[in-house]
């Protein structure tokens, strides 16, 4: 490697995602130093990086501070929580005033805030960006969504432009607003998949249960949606998981997973979020719930004793799979529109001022939510630019009320049935609930009145009101 | 009032809670003297317990706690958050080692556990106790939960005693657990009282939509609910709300109540924290989201507009009533079974040792979310010693077994008819998930592993398991 002033980009966290990264960067002709405290990660690094070029590593930090272009522009891709401030402190004593720090991690966004606010007192830029794509996001090309200091974002702006993934001639990546806008967005996003992921997992199990599709048939079955209007990264990567054979044995792998799905945090803290920010994402809330039933898998078999299933008249299959195709499309609208909604609050709750149309476009290619309707949902945004909720695009008025009779077609058949679909039901609600002008709250507000004198509003004149009741 | 170590109970906050609380121990032979910065409220006191006696009000701090026998009890019953900590502060250069603070307010559990550690280290023991059942309850019997410093309780245990509601002669007060037990008790109780609310608003529009009730009709037939199995304080209430007229006008006042329904956090912090432990309470989740969604008015018209309703072929009144009555049961059900379960996985995460059989005793009378059928809860977990969930009770499976038919038919009726029942079709959810051994989460874990090498577990031996997909 090179010794002084040479690096354009330094990586911090030679994991997979920071190996590949870096191996990205270089490959588009940006020389990249990596460092790790652990040498055979760095190794691993100039194994992988020597039919590359343009790449180093080092497990010594004050080498890797040297061989840095000065402003010095070093990402971290390090798990999230307190290695990050551990980084960053075994980091500043090192840098010089105008450096510029990256997290690229899943970091709160309350953390970056507070990072931020902290760096700079010490003469240091951050930029907190989401990175989604997984390990092979990032090494062909992942969706990035970088927010923070503005003023040097030109500066990291050409890297990410050329690593990130391209939709149709766009990279996926933009500045997106000052603060901590782009893990705030990389939340959401991850709120957005664990929506869409329970709720291939309903149509997954509705098709097994009530249509009697066996693996290879919901492998086919995904294949054609992913030829649709359906066109997306979980619907593509579901129809493989569904052909893949079982390393261990004979039969699909599908069948041998156990079915406790674990999360790490994000999908959680969006609708913790959106609770506090008082904005309904309940696709998402249920998504997570799901995955916290799943884990009580001993009480869910000893529950499944107890009671018992109906009767199940299996449905024709290709009938089935005409009422799950417009579901998904409809309850993946509905996951997304929730999301955006959430980030239309928080933008004016924390000043981030975000473009739905851009976030909409950097999410086309890279990410694991990149659906091809994420084209569509941007040009609404883009089209209509007062546009406050999806579901008052003129556009999506028409696709979403053609669906709707089919959704409730299906969702009322798998509660018949006993098939759980709290997604889907979630989705369908949410709906119902949004288009509906009055909503029994008055006897919320009512109760509330009658037992804490919390008072109400009245529909025919202003002010708040109490009743003795 | 006397000057000098009169007075055995001190109160500090005389809203109409404060007032209420201390008239209430004063009726019942404590001596008691409350105090409020505002000398109006102080004055209030001594208006209305003239006729209780026992009972005095200052306005001035030092006079307060000067008059209090040592070592003192004080309690504070005022609104959550900094000025608690304020109260706190102003106290206690005043205060005496060995005197006591009791927290009577929605404090957050975190809060008590702070407060709790810094009161210590003052030499001054701490009780966070949840207070529920409103200004009437605290004037004529709340539900008290209280929780911390086990020592001093005893020192309190009369008065809470003999204040708290009576339920067949047992009061409705018991120490809980150390720390902040109490609040964190109080905190579920309210989550479970967002779900019941909810569940009942869904049940008077599908009176109205899906049978052509009117207020009068949906009055009778709370009132006839409250008679059998689904009698409570919240059905009790319903009813009569449904009977009150408008006294602005003509007509009934529920008609002109708005339906953007407020919230104060408690039910918010239920869901928040069912997520950081991982305990799913969709039907509490999707009632803080309703909530939500009702603030948006605006745009929930506008979507109506846009959004054709399907048209409602009206049920037969006599047969909508039946199959409401057992559906409202059964969401209660899960209801109470998520709160009670969240409290069973809290206790072991927190060390709150709790009861649910003594919880459910204590919330048969005086609280929000009283119910007759808390007598059943309780007697289930005290007969099954071991039992870890409600639907895992002998007793309750043949119950809810006989519920569900009329709650799929009820919830799949609602959601061809376009109205929205998301408290109800979660509380279903949750029951059909939870039932249900073997959920479609192996495919999630297939796709976290898949584009992010989370690796999965498998059905047939043990280990983590990661696959080049």
């Amino acid at each position: 490697m090179q010794t002084k002033d040479t690096y354009e980009f330094g990586l911090v966290g030679l994991g997979v995602m920071g190996r590949n990264f870096i191996l990205n960067v270089a490959e588009n002709g940006f020389s990249a130093l990596g460092y790790d405290l652990m040498p055979e990660k760095a190794e691993a690094l100039r194994e992988e990086g020597a039919a590359v070029g343009k790449v180093a590593a080092s497990s010594d930090l004050n080498e890797f501070i040297t061989a840095l272009a000065k402003p010095r522009k070093i990402m971290l891709l390090v798990p999230a929580g307190k290695i990050v401030d551990q980084v960053i402190e075994d980091l500043l004593p090192k840098l010089d005033t105008g450096d510029l720090i990256i997290d690229g991690g899943n970091s709160h966004f309350r953390d970056t805030d507070r990072r931020e606010a902290y760096l700079k007192s010490k003469g240091i830029y951050f930029i907190g960006a989401g990175v989604s794509g997984g390990a092979e996001g990032a090494r062909r090309g992942p969706s990035i969504m970088p927010g923070g200091a503005q003023e040097v974002y030109p500066e990291i702006q050409p890297i990410f432009e050329a690593v990130a993934a391209n939709y149709a001639g766009s990279p996926c990546v933009a500045y997106l607003g000052p603060g901590s806008a782009g893990n705030y967005v990389k939340m959401v996003h991850n709120g957005i998949e664990y929506g869409m992921m329970q709720l291939t997992g309903e149509c997954y199990q509705i098709l097994a249960q009530l249509g009697g599709f066996d693996n290879s048939e919901i492998r086919t079955v995904f294949e054609r949606w992913n030829q649709g209007r359906l066109q997306s990264f979980l619907v593509e990567i579901t129809s493989e998981i569904f052909g893949k054979e079982d390393p261990m044995g004979t039969g699909e792998l599908i069948d041998k997973i156990l079915d406790k799905a674990r999360q790490k945090g994000t999908g959680k803290w969006t609708s913790q979020n959106g609770m506090d920010l008082g904005i309904p994402v309940p696709t998402i809330d249920i998504s997570v719930s799901m995955r916290a039933i799943s884990a009580f898998k001993t009480k869910r078999e000893e529950a499944e004793k107890r009671y018992k299933k109906p009767a199940v008249s299996l449905v024709d299959k290709n009938l089935l799979e005409a009422l799950c195709e417009p579901s998904l499309y409809f309850a993946f609208l509905m996951t997304y529109a929730q999301g955006l909604h959430q980030l239309r609050e928080a933008s004016n709750e924390y000043g981030y001022n975000l473009n739905l149309a851009t976030i909409s476009e950097i999410w086309r290619a890279g990410c694991i939510i990149r659906a091809g309707v994420l084209d569509d949902i941007a040009s609404a945004f883009k089209e209509e630019a007062a546009l406050e909720h999806l579901l008052l695009s003129g556009e999506f008025t028409e696709r979403i009320t053609a669906c709707i009779p089919t959704v409730r077609k299906l969702v009322s058949k798998a509660i018949e049935s006993g098939i759980p679909v709290p997604a889907l039901s979630a989705s369908l609600s949410y709906f119902d609930a949004f288009t509906t002008g009055r909503l029994p709250m008055n006897l919320i507000q009512a109760q509330r009145d009658y037992f804490g004198s919390h008072t109400y509003e009245r529909t025919d004149r202003e002010g708040s009101f109490h009743t003795e009741w």
